[in-house]
């Protein structure tokens, strides 16, 4: 299957199409600003002679600038918005410019350290740069027509390619990225050398001696970053784990260190390998999904429980109140199940990417879409709140580009099948067995369940019309009016395959009601304590709303359920839930005999957690006691 | 009241003894091993000119030894040890052989930076290391009449003295020690200008701007340490709260930054004050008593809940898994104790005192004397275990000392009172109204409450035997045979004031009883959790007893419980409980609908928590859940 371009499908229901125009008008204005005011940009009209002075900021800044044009070009192929575009198209020059006749951008080198670059590939982000630059110069091109940044890219993919590869120097990057934009630049102009690329840097990656245990022996590269102890055991030892660098990835069994590295890595790969039949591959990319999924993933789709290597710890560690799941690796997340989902079809790759999506990666952007969680906690004592930007602002550009790619993530086409992923409302124009059809879907997902798929094809046409079965559903139902056909069932999808005339429709019910869940008892955090979920929403109770703190609250998951449609957060449904809860008995001593403290019945309401901390500083509780 | 001198109290019961035992048989012939091993022995050779190289270790690495030899002077006191005290008198030598004509000693320095003496307070430990200097020397002329050390210690003192103090250089350390040091030389000296040189240091810090604050500036200081950051808040300002520098002492309103530090602080400021009439600095000092033990103290009597700081954290913040609660946290938090009771007389200091002896402290040491943790969690998922030395290893000789000086903090004595304040078994000489009185203590404690004292005066003679009530015990009595009289009670004291004759008994029983105990609902980690205790132990479930993880249990605190003597873990009194437990369903997904897993009924076994991890590796609960 493919993924539909954006100029063939876009998001027409109300939650999805307001996240888009918040993006536009709010999030990309704003963050084109604190790319200007932190001298992101400044970096790159130095690095072109335009203006004199030194770098500033991390060495990884320019992917700041690249991810911010992705995302204006996902916003601008839906929204058009004269200023933005005019101010993209400056970005644009201003990126250009700076770029060496050679190919080679990177302003922190080109400024700072000319006679450097490559020397410190572990550390130093290049090539992790030049991949957002890619990306940038595929969806400008893809979303715009515009070929500026895409022939950039093609200079700085071929000046890799003129280092790196098969007979030529050894090398990948301690961050990846580029893996996964040569494949996209190969998908865009049919070059298969990027491809080529990408898979030598995926197969060298932890071949001992590695790339990077090397370089910590070069003291030039060692005067570029004293940073390397991410790379080793506490023993002293090599490890790699931190950059997926620990063995060669057909042999990863585990998914471990830096979170958004593995999922950009593992992404990569699943697009490298699509349709080539590398078996072992593949099995080792279920692998490490079935561990990421079922041993070290929240309920929120939120990934890497910790701050110290950003990262994986241990099966089943998953502490709430200290959970990093950094908003970057729920978009990574997302990224990788997203390709999963495209090369085998198997729809439980959409039930993940659903949880990430709707849970833990919007909950990294305000409401308002002008701040910015870099972790996304589970659990909070009412110290955690968005900012606007971060010193390193990987976050907040790279979930405005999520969501103004989101489409892509929705549906996808084949020769004679037509597959929905997510329930949002769209419009999409795709051929199938040569017919050109219109699809529409009328969705107030994820409040409602009830799902309408308008059909019109040209003329009669064949074509399998397949819909993910979300795990969530207990109860789901689609009905072609006037017809008394069953659905067939394939790999978590509902198969529909049948003469599609113009004017059909199917109409689905998800069946969302409130459920309360429990982890696998594995999870010591979670023992004794449920979660609310509501469709693929996951709730939590915030003390702004119960006037207590939500971890003083013993639910009862036997009592009714109260839901209602509320206008405050921007429209959703809460649900009121019964129970009780400690006095607080600020006076008595720290320890007492058993039996001290006293209990009252109370009810708390939970609201979606992607729009938690939106009112002010608050304690907040995903997993209550019952 | 005064502490006995050990020549004239020494501890004869099972328990502690025992412990005595050990420390001088295996855990100091094993430190000294270390010392040498590590070189920290060789720094002294080296600085006296007796052996060539370099300084090896961390540059406070002479006060282990000092605190070996405090330890020593302890335990040689009780149990003679021909072999460990030439030891000892070799370990001397060789100090005293590295102190400079002026009285300097700092092996650091001397080899390595002999120009930047004292340039840089804050980081480098200096005066930390001299007060344990002092230290040793004080407990090695007390207890074994070896004047040596004391007399470099009046040294080290005087050289302080020309440099430091009123009209002279303004400065303190950034580890507190040489406050309490100093008193404790003026004790012993009955030089006041020691006393002087520590009130002075005392009422110096945290006076803005600080003497900390100003080295921040100065490139020399910077040099020998670039560590500031803990000096530092996120916004870059001066904070201080790391070493109690962030306002005088006097205006300190809660415990904050690195525990051991705060703790040694207030041990000296009490001691200083006591019998002064210094009603401001009381007030300081039962105010931050009050917050730690009310707000920020573990129930095993553990302080300073984060690893990042070694230290304090904010009210009601102790969480279990990641509970740091430093081995000498405890011991400090023990030395300061000991001082409020004795200046103030309650009992409520010697509550706290016996919760963190029995618990928190002696949890630092493995049961064979030869292995320490550095951090005492109250939960853990079994890969926590006690190694035989640190890189910084202040522990290990901390516990040692510690327990070989357990005798000073049993009883008290005045000019008409005796205090117990501990209930192990003893044997006093002392002189109450001119009389001299042999004490004797017959004491099964910690396992069993009944407890004999037998009252030997030379002739018939009246003083106030006063008793500490612990607060664990909801059932005391106690009884002079033979007499009626009834006890009177005095802040956490029964006291019987009467004639006291040669023969006369008072028998004690302490109604130790197994309780459930929950903490304070503002505790969020404890929230639906209860913690077993008994007597002053606090008890915890491994997994070595259970054959189940205790994170599992549920216990049903209104059932019975059953108690049973055992011989393993050098004997113990085991508490075994019923409840359930969910049932580990390795296969099922990570998140399923609520009502999934199921329990099944067991018995868990509890031991006392300063006996975990005696058994390999082990998880560990003292909090679970009902």
């Amino acid at each position: 299957m493919r993924p539909l371009p954006l100029s063939r499908i876009r998001i027409t229901d109300t939650f999805w199409s307001r996240w888009q125009r918040i993006v536009v008008e709010s999030s990309l204005p704003a963050q084109l600003e604190q790319l200007e005011s932190t001298r992101r940009l400044a970096n790159f009209r130095i690095a072109s002679g335009k203006e004199q002075g030194e770098h500033v900021g991390i060495y990884f800044n320019d992917s700041d600038v690249y991810k911010w044009l992705e995302a204006c070009a996902y916003g601008l192929a839906v929204h058009s918005n004269e200023k933005l575009k005019s101010q993209v198209d400056t970005v644009i020059e201003t990126v250009i410019a700076a770029q060496e006749p050679s190919g080679y951008l990177d302003t922190f080198f080109q400024i700072k350290h000319p006679d450097l670059k490559f020397k410190n590939l572990v550390a130093m982000h290049e090539m992790y740069c030049m991949g957002h630059m890619i990306e940038a110069g595929v969806a400008l091109f893809e979303c715009l027509g515009d070929r500026r940044m895409l022939d950039a890219s093609i200079r700085v993919a071929d000046h890799l390619l003129s280092i790196f590869g098969e007979g030529k120097r050894r090398g990948y990057c301690g961050h990846e990225e580029i893996e996964l934009a040569l494949v996209k630049l190969a998908n865009t102009t049919g070059q298969e050398r990027y491809r080529e690329l990408a898979r030598f840097m995926v197969e060298e990656r932890g071949k001992r001696p590695t790339v990077f245990e090397q370089e910590l022996d070069d003291p030039v590269a060692l005067s570029l970053s004293p940073w390397s102890k991410n790379m080793m055991t506490k023993h002293g030892e090599y490890s790699g784990e931190y950059c997926q660098d620990h063995a060669p990835v057909r042999e990863h069994t585990q998914v471990v260190g830096h979170a958004v590295r593995g999922m950009y890595l593992y992404t990569a790969v699943a697009d490298l390998i699509d349709g080539k039949g590398d078996v072992d591959m593949e099995t080792a990319l279920e692998r490490m999904w079935e561990n990421l999924t079922q041993r070290r993933m929240y309920i929120t789709g939120g990934i890497g429980p910790s701050a110290s290597n950003e990262g994986f710890t241990a099966d089943y560690d998953l502490p709430n109140l200290t959970a990093y799941a950094e908003t970057c690796a729920a978009c990574g997340l997302i990224f990788w199940g997203q390709k999963m989902l495209e090369m085998t079809g198997n729809g439980e790759y959409g039930d993940v990417l659903e949880r990430a999506l709707y849970n833990g990666a919007i909950s990294g952007i305000s409401l308002d879409g002008t701040r910015y969680f870099y972790d996304n906690p589970l659990e909070s004592r009412g110290t955690h709140a968005r900012v606007p930007w971060f010193h390193c602002a990987c976050c907040p550009p790279n979930i405005a580009r999520l969501i103004g790619n989101l489409a892509s993530f929705v549906a996808s086409e084949a020769d004679a099948d037509f597959y929905i992923h997510q329930y949002s409302g769209f419009e999409a124009q795709t051929t199938l067995n040569g017919v050109p059809v219109t699809i529409r879907a009328e969705s107030q997902f994820p409040w409602n369940g009830t799902y309408r798929l308008s059909i019109e094809p040209e003329r009669p046409v064949q074509f399998a019309l397949r819909f993910r079965l979300p795990d969530w559903s207990e109860d789901i139902s689609a009905e072609v009016p006037g017809a008394e056909e069953e659905a067939e069932y394939d790999s978590g999808y509902a198969v529909f395959d049948r003469v599609w005339k113009p004017g059909d429709t199917l109409v689905i019910d998800l069946g969302i009601e409130p459920r309360w869940i429990e982890s696998n008892v594995a999870v010591r955090d979670d023992l004794g304590r449920i979660a609310l979920t509501r469709g693929p929403l996951v709730y939590c109770a915030e003390s702004v709303d119960a006037a207590f703190d939500p971890q003083l609250f013993v639910a009862d998951p036997n009592a009714d359920v109260t839901e209602q449609w509320e206008p405050d957060l921007e429209g959703m449904i809460s649900v009121t839930v019964s129970g009780v809860k400690e006095i607080e008995q600020p006076d008595e001593p720290l320890y007492v005999p058993f039996g001290t403290a006293e209990m009252q019945e109370v009810q708390a309401k939970f609201i979606p957690y992607y729009a938690w901390a939106n009112r002010g500083a608050s304690a907040m509780a995903v997993w209550v006691r019952y």
